[in-house]
C-alpha cells in the first residue's frame, strides 16, 4: 500500500508516493527512538535548545520548497502557509528560551529537617523526559501542528524523541520536514512513519510513552482507546473537536453589529473554516440588531469560495451543508432560534459552517450555554458597563478553556500564558497542545532521596544556580 | 446490603453496620457535590487554607475515639495510628501552606505586544478547580490515604468537593472522619459513599470530573478503565501495586551487611508488610557478604506476628506464602538466584514478603534490573566511591518515581520535593499522590484573552502583589 501526494486544487495526484510503514518497520522506528532516549534525555538544557533552533533553521533553509509542497497538497494559500512555516519556526525557538528559562523542570529542593512528624530525609524532585513519544500530525495545519509541530516541538524541548505519523492529507510535505529535521539531529532522535495502520501501531508499541495528538473527536477517542487499553496504559492528549461559542450581548449588538458581524465572518471562514478554534456557534439577540448582525456577516461571507484540504473533508462539509458545491465550496450560515438548537447542531462541523442561534434574553440565552458541550474556546463580545458580558466572561471558563473577550478564537498566539485545550470534547486530558506548558505533558516527576551531589541532575545540586528552584519551601530566582 | 465494622484482630463484628449507598443515593450525592462547587471554588485562597486547617483540628479534637476505632478495624497498633492521624493533620496544614503560597495557580500574565507572527493579544492563564472529585479510600491508610487522606485534602485544597467511597475494612473509621469533617465544611464539599457498586457509580457519574484511588493494580486498572470509558473520559489517578527494589552492592555488603539486614527487616515488616513502598525484592550479591545480610534480614524478620487487615488479605498473603498461619502470621522470606527471578516473583505480594535474589556480579544485577516492572521506588546501598552505587542511582531514575540512597523506602514524607508515584503499575499517570504537586491533579488551565480585571480571578490582575507569578516571560516573587 502506498500514499499518494495529491493536488487538493486539482484532486490529482502529484506524482509522489510513499509506501505505507510496515507493523516491523514501527516496531524497528520504535526500538531506535528508544535507543536515542537516554543520549537526547542527556544532553545539557543549553544544548538541546541549540537543537531546536537548529531545527528552525534547518526548516527555514527550505522553506520555498515546503512551502510550496505545502500548498499544493493543502490549498491554504502562499501566505497562509508562510505564516504557518514561521509560526512553526518561532515556537521552535520559543521552546528553546523555555528550556533556557528551566522553570520546566519544576526543581525542588528540601533539605533533611525534622518535621512534626519526626526527621525528615534530603528530598528532591524534578521532572525528567517520559521517553519516546509519538506525535499524529493534523491536516488542517500541514507544518504547526504536524511533523515539525507544537506535540514534536513541546517532546523534544521536554527530552523525548518524536516518531511522527505523517497525516495522509499531506505526505509529500511531512516527508520534507523530515529530512530538513534529520539532518540536523541525532539519529532516532525523530522518524516519520506513514499510513493508518502504522498509526495504531505506534500507538501500541511499547516503547511508545505518550500520543500527541490533533484531530477530530471520533479518531482521537478510538486512539486513545488504544492507548488506555495497552498492558501498560500510557497517556494520550488529544487536542479534539470543539464547537466554539461565540456569544454576543444586546449592548454589544446595539452599537457594534456590523463590525463585529464582518469579524465573525472572516473568523469562521479562516483557513476554509478548517480551525479547531472556528466559531462554529454565534449566539446572537433576536430583534432588529441582532438581524443587523446576521445579515453583517452573511454579506461579508457570501461570494467567498474555498477550496478544502482533501475530498473527504469536502464530502463531510457537503453533507453538513445539505448541498454539493463544485470543487470550490461556499460558506454555510444556518439560523435557528436558541431554544432549537439539538445536539446534531452543537457538533464540530469542519469548514466554513457557522451555526447562528437567536435568543431572546438572559434566560434564553443562559439555557443554550447550559447545553453547550465542553469546548476550547467561548468568546465575549460585550460593552464597558455591559452586567451580561461581564457574567458570562465570569462564567465560561467554566465550561472552556480558554475565553475571549471582544476578540476572535482563530489565532492561538504562542507564548507563555496560552492555553489550548479545554473540556471533552475540545480535549481528553488536563494539558494545552500551545504554549509553554505543553512540555508538561512529556515530562515525569522523579525524587531522589538522600543522594550524593555526584549521582544528582546538576539542576538539583546545592550549588546549581541556573534555574528557579525551590528550596525548603521558598521560590527562588537564579542570581545570574 | 450492609457493610459490618469488624475487629481485625478476632475477626468478629464489631456492633457497627453501615447500609451501602444506592444508585439513586450515589447520584444525588453527586449532583450535591456539583451544586456546592462554584462557591468551595470561588473562596478566597486564604478562606480555603483556613477550612483545611479547620479540617485539621476537627480531626485533633476527636483523636481518641478516631484511633481507637482504627485501631480496632485494622489492628494497626495505637502508635502507628497516633502517627498516621498526625501526619493527616499536618498534610491538611501542609496544604493550606500550598494555598497560601499561591504557586500552585501557575498565574501567567502576557500583556499585549507585537511578535514575529504579528500582534498578540493580552492573555493571561492560570489553574482552575475540575469539579467534585471522586476519592477511593485504602485499606492499608485508614487515615492518611483514606477520608481525610492525601487525595481528599489535595482535592479539597485544589478548590474540589470531594465524594469519598470508604473502605470496606474500616467504615466506621471512615464514617467517623467524615462526620467530623463535614461539621467544619460547607453542604456538600465532602461526602461519603459505602459499598463497590457505589465506587463504580461514582466512577461513571456525570457530575464526577476526576478519580483519585489508591490500591491494588487489578482494582485500580478496572476502575481505570471505567473512567476511560465513559462518554465523557475523566483522569483516573490510581496509585497501584508495585514490587520496590532494594539493591545493596558488594561495597555495601562488606561493611554494612548486619546493619542493612536490621533495617531491611524492619522495612519490609513495617505495618506487617501492607505499605505500598515495602521493599519486595531485595537484590543482594553473592558471596559471604551477602550471606551474611541474608541471615541479618532472616533473623531480624524471625519471631515477629502481624494481624493482617483484613481475613481476605491475610488469605492472599498465606497463598502467596504457600501456607496457613494461625490468625497472626509471620514474615516470609524467599530467597532465589537473580536469573530465577520470574514475573510471578516479580508480582507484589502484600504483606510481610521479601524476595531475596542473589546477583553474581554486574551483568548478573543488570539483567535483573532490566527485568524489573516500574515501580514507586527503588533503593540503592553504596559506599563512597562505590561506582557500581553511583551508576545506579543514576540509572534508576528511568524506572521508578523515587530513588532512595542508604535508606529505606517506606516513610513517604509530606512536603515540597515529595514524590510518590511512578511507571506502571507503580501508577497509571505522571502525577503524584503525596507532596505539593498532588493539588495539580485536580486542576485545569484557562487561559483569558484580552479580558477586562473587571473579570479576572484576583490573583491575574496587573496590581495583585500576593504570590509568585510569570508575567510576559519573567517569574515574579511577591514582593509582600
Amino acid at each position: 500500500m502506498s500514499i499518494t501526494s495529491i493536488d487538493a486544487r486539482t484532486g490529482e495526484p502529484r506524482g509522489a508516493s510513499y509506501d505505507e510503514t510496515s507493523a516491523a518497520e514501527v516496531a524497528a522506528t520504535c526500538a531506535a527512538a528508544a535507543a536515542a532516549a537516554p543520549g537526547w534525555a542527556a544532553l545539557s538544557r543549553a544544548d538541546r535548545a541549540g537543537a531546536l533552533e537548529d531545527v528552525a533553521a534547518a526548516l527555514e533553509a527550505r522553506s520555498a520548497e515546503i512551502i510550496a509542497t505545502a500548498d499544493a497538497e493543502t490549498a491554504l494559500g502562499e501566505p497562509r502557509l508562510t505564516g504557518e512555516l514561521a509560526r512553526t519556526c518561532f515556537q521552535l525557538r520559543f521552546f528553546a528560551e523555555v528550556v533556557r528559562e528551566g522553570s520546566y523542570l519544576e526543581a525542588t529542593i528540601d533539605h533533611a529537617d525534622t518535621s512534626p512528624m519526626g526527621p525528615r530525609p534530603d528530598l528532591r524532585r524534578m521532572l525528567v523526559p517520559v521517553g519516546p513519544v509519538a506525535v499524529f500530525g493534523a491536516s488542517n495545519f500541514p507544518l504547526a501542528f504536524s511533523v515539525p509541530g507544537g506535540d514534536t516541538a513541546s517532546a523534544l524541548a521536554a527530552g523525548c524523541p518524536v516518531v511522527v505519523k505523517a497525516h495522509e492529507a499531506h505526505p509529500a510535505t511531512s516527508v520534507l520536514c523530515f529530512e530538513a529535521m534529520r539532518a540536523v539531529l541525532p539519529d532516532g532522535v525523530i522518524s516519520l512513519v506513514l499510513g493508518r495502520a502504522a498509526g495504531a501501531a505506534l500507538v501500541r508499541d511499547p516503547h511508545v510513552r505518550a500520543v500527541g495528538f490533533t484531530g477530530s473527536t471520533r479518531g482521537g477517542r478510538a486512539l486513545a482507546d488504544l492507548a488506555a487499553a495497552r498492558p501498560e496504559p500510557i497517556p494520550f492528549y488529544g487536542e479534539l473537536g470543539s464547537v466554539n461559542a461565540f456569544v454576543v450581548t444586546p449592548a454589544a449588538a446595539a452599537v457594534r453589529a456590523e463590525e463585529i458581524g464582518r469579524g465573525l465572518a472572516d473568523s469562521f471562514t479562516l483557513g476554509a473554516g478548517q480551525f479547531c478554534t472556528k466559531p462554529g456557534l454565534a449566539l446572537v439577540p433576536a430583534g432588529a440588531d441582532g438581524d443587523g448582525l446576521r445579515d453583517a456577516v452573511t454579506t461579508a461571507a457570501e461570494g467567498r469560495t474555498f477550496t478544502m484540504l482533501t475530498d473527504g473533508i469536502r464530502h463531510a462539509y457537503e453533507t453538513a451543508a445539505g448541498r454539493a458545491d463544485t470543487r470550490a465550496v461556499t460558506p454555510t450560515i444556518v439560523e435557528v432560534e436558541a431554544g432549537e438548537l439539538t445536539p446534531e447542531l452543537l457538533e464540530e462541523v469542519f469548514g466554513p459552517y457557522l451555526v447562528i442561534a437567536r435568543y431572546d434574553g438572559a434566560a434564553d440565552l443562559d439555557a443554550a450555554i447550559d447545553a453547550l458541550p465542553g469546548a476550547l474556546t467561548a468568546t465575549v463580545h460585550g460593552e464597558d458597563d455591559d452586567r451580561l458580558g461581564a457574567d458570562l466572561a465570569r462564567s465560561l471558563p467554566n465550561r472552556v478553556g480558554r475565553v475571549v473577550w471582544n476578540g476572535y478564537p482563530t489565532g492561538v498566539s504562542v507564548g507563555w500564558a496560552q492555553h489550548h485545550g479545554g473540556p471533552w470534547p475540545g480535549t481528553n486530558t488536563l494539558f494545552t497542545s500551545v504554549g509553554a506548558t505543553a512540555v508538561r505533558r512529556f515530562q515525569r516527576p522523579v525524587a531522589w532521596q538522600s543522594a550524593p551531589a555526584s549521582v544528582l541532575p546538576e539542576e538539583l545540586r546545592d550549588d546549581h544556580d541556573g534555574i528557579p528552584r525551590r528550596v525548603d519551601g521558598v521560590l527562588h530566582l537564579p542570581t545570574t
